[in-house]
């Protein structure tokens, strides 16, 4: 990053001390805060050591008369005052009038030159309300650029989807500097997404980007485990399915070559690729999840498997490994090879109980039996699990995600989770309404799918 | 809608069901299914009863060496082949040229125009990886529309986070009609979002749509719950927050005039405003937060209040409107006033046993005793909460998400809460590494931020 924005120091105790421990960090990137027009938020900004200020002055009418309740000539005495204050005591300034593209342009215009006379280093017009197109972007600019001899940045919100577009439209029109988020997070409907505007600039516009684009889908992942703001699956860039293929045209183009449907390679970005089953799976793509899980089914059989997929598929049903495998064996006649079964499990919890649990597994028609303790009863229930099968080549849960499928609590709980043996990576789903039965659904038929290896030399614990 | 592409019916038999019941609603749009450019996908969709073929050919050598493994010379063949069967038998066609933006332009044309000579009803050119701008597409669309002289439609794929701009874009260049989805759900980064395309041709470029756009926010919402793919909170005019304001110069601007930082009513797309307690809250939102609660903190009060609302949200917290609460009570020395407590709470469950679960609740330091059982064992500790309090005026559990902060079963979950008594809406918040516990602390908590009203006369269930 060239700058980074670091927080609002005037906002909190916290906010300050976070902006001042990144402008300590002596990162190459120019730090800087944002603040209002304000004796007190210029000070705030002196304070945490940032080298610039982001100074935010209302353009509109509609802002100044109905936020600040001042005039039109009382705004440009305060961009005057507070640039020079600003400048005066060492800060680099970035004006960013708010509202922008709703003010009067003239009157902007008269805002961003009283702000140069005063010395500041950049302005930047904000799209507060995300009214602006790439076409009204263009010319705003184009239009600004002639007016005003400082460097000029961009700042989109998102409101009707076009952040990012309008941000390269600035762009070309001879904007410096574009303000962006990673996973496109703000207010409301968000900022232009950090990620998307990168990769666009570097691919579609054959630009050098001064980021490492291999840590963007990284930084996003972990941006969202911070903020606890996910995004969305069809996140442009950065979604778990931007390098997801389903339908069977898509699989099978990328299959014969991943260009036919990739814009950008996936490692690009730090990600990888991955080909979902499902009812729109073409034959290549089962055939390939198939062989992965050493099956080999004849002509008949195979037609027979996706016959069934399909017909899963059609009952609205997310398709997960695990079911590819469950059909494939039915076809097949590999009966019994579900080795571990959950025949029995009991847990008990509360406030002032430890979470216990027992299970009965049926492990090749076996008896085997665990308990364990945890942090709830799902912990304590996959606990006992472990406690009664002794694996020789562990098996380990990289992900539970829980989700309810209605509103209330006797909702349908969906829980998926990736399980990992050695280098092979599987989905598998419970759902139920109860979240303990729908985890050990889940991790029972992971582990089936995987093909647990046990070590039978482990006396089974009888009760 | 004008026209609604049904599903692919050569897919499966489920999927061909589902457009022939769609094609038999009498609905006023024109109903349309996908297939590829083959007899037995054309014979599909002549089956399923739809009025319109989505014909899909691909027209870049990438897609046609790579995939079809055919000539540019057999493309042109098929077309012209499947366009005159098609419409031999009575379809209406639009041919999806897919990979357009990648194909060589006058090939593009070429086969648009075999197309044309055999009877097409529309060519759709379709960004297949979604690499067009909005200046590349206004471009394309331009060249194309000067060639072509069937209706033309455009096909945008997200994967640079464009698509809704590059269709606005090919409409502004004379393309006729756009496709687009609900949610912008689609392989990969997904396609152009249909509530964006809408609420920008609507509200940006004041151009009458054929759609009820009141009705968006709960159709995404439908689709979200339908699909089990949800739309990320910034997501643009359909997101979570897309009417969320939490940072103070926001909610203190749309608290003087929505406008300010709204470029939409929410209304209009069937969504209501929400004001978000948050570390940037300023203190007119957090008063008008207060005031709604019935407290009425003096200006010191009020000062100390903000303060700790700021340090909780440096901690990382999202705030809840029960932690404003929680804060004020204390401020104000309103202290006792969460008249509910859990004071035990004991679960039992599994796959052979009925989940049960008992309370003991401390209700104004009475005890009160209940037990229930429930589908799962949240449930049945909320149904015990709701056997040992009989409320006067009943609170309902609105909504309830489950989330897991970190990746495995030993995370903590974050369990959030929508509850509703009369026409007031709180949220409220539990956070531990227990589902159950989780659950109750959100739910309690919520009941007293609504102060229940429970009957006293109820007797207490002694045990």
């Amino acid at each position: 990053m060239d700058v980074i924005e670091a927080g609002f120091a005037a906002v909190s105790d916290g906010e300050m001390e976070a902006v001042s421990l990144i402008a300590k960090q002596g990162l190459r990137a120019e730090i800087s805060s944002a603040g209002r027009g304000t004796k007190g938020d210029i000070d705030a900004v002196l304070k945490c050591g940032a080298s610039t200020m982001s100074m935010i002055i209302p353009t509109s009418d509609l802002h100044i008369e109905c936020k600040l309740r001042k005039t039109r000539e009382q705004v440009l005495q305060t961009t005057q005052d507070c640039v020079q204050y600003a400048k005066d005591h060492g800060l680099k300034v970035d004006l960013l009038a708010e509202d922008a593209t709703r003010s009067d342009f003239n009157y902007l215009v008269q805002v961003f030159q009283t702000a140069v006379n005063a010395g500041v280093d950049r302005v930047t017009p904000c799209d507060t309300v995300g009214i602006l197109t790439p076409d009204s972007s263009f010319d705003f600019f184009t239009k600004l650029t002639n007016n005003i001899q400082v460097p000029i940045g961009v700042h989109c919100h998102n409101d009707f989807g076009m952040a990012v577009a309008n941000t390269i439209a600035a762009l070309g029109a001879g904007a410096q500097e574009a303000h962006a988020t990673i996973n496109g997070l703000g207010e409301r409907a968000g900022n232009a997404a950090l990620e998307e505007i990168a990769i666009t600039l570097q691919s579609l516009y054959k630009q050098t980007i001064n980021i490492k684009p291999q840590l963007l889908y990284s930084t996003s992942q972990l941006v969202s485990r911070l903020t606890g703001i996910h995004t969305q699956p069809n996140k442009a860039i950065v979604g778990e399915n931007a390098f997801t293929h389903e339908s069977g045209i898509h699989t099978q183009g990328i299959l014969a070559n991943p260009l036919t449907y990739e814009p950008i390679a996936p490692e690009l970005v730090g990600c990888t690729r991955r080909i979902a089953p499902g009812k729109h799976s073409g034959s290549n793509a089962i055939r390939a999840n198939l062989t992965n899980m050493g099956l080999n089914p004849n002509e008949e059989q195979f037609n027979d498997i996706m016959q069934r997929i399909k017909e899963l598929g059609d009952k609205g049903k997310t398709i997960m490994d695990a079911d590819v495998l469950a059909i494939a064996e039915t076809v097949m006649g590999i009966e019994g090879d579900k080795p571990i079964q959950l025949a029995e499990l009991t847990f008990v919890g509360g406030n002032k109980v430890t979470s216990t649990a027992s299970v009965r597994l049926k492990v090749h028609g076996k008896d085997l039996w665990g308990s364990a303790i945890g942090v709830g009863p799902v912990d304590a229930a996959i606990n006992a699990v472990k406690n009664a099968i002794v694996e020789t080549e562990p098996i380990t849960l990289e992900q539970y995600n829980v989700k309810a499928i209605t509103g209330g609590t006797d909702a349908m709980v969906e829980v998926v989770v990736h399980m990992r043996k050695g280098n092979r990576t599987i989905t598998a789903m419970g759902l139920r309404e109860d979240i303990v039965k729908a985890s050990m659904e889940a991790v029972i038929t992971g582990m089936n799918v995987l093909k647990t290896d046990y070590n039978d030399k482990k006396p089974p614990t009888n009760p």
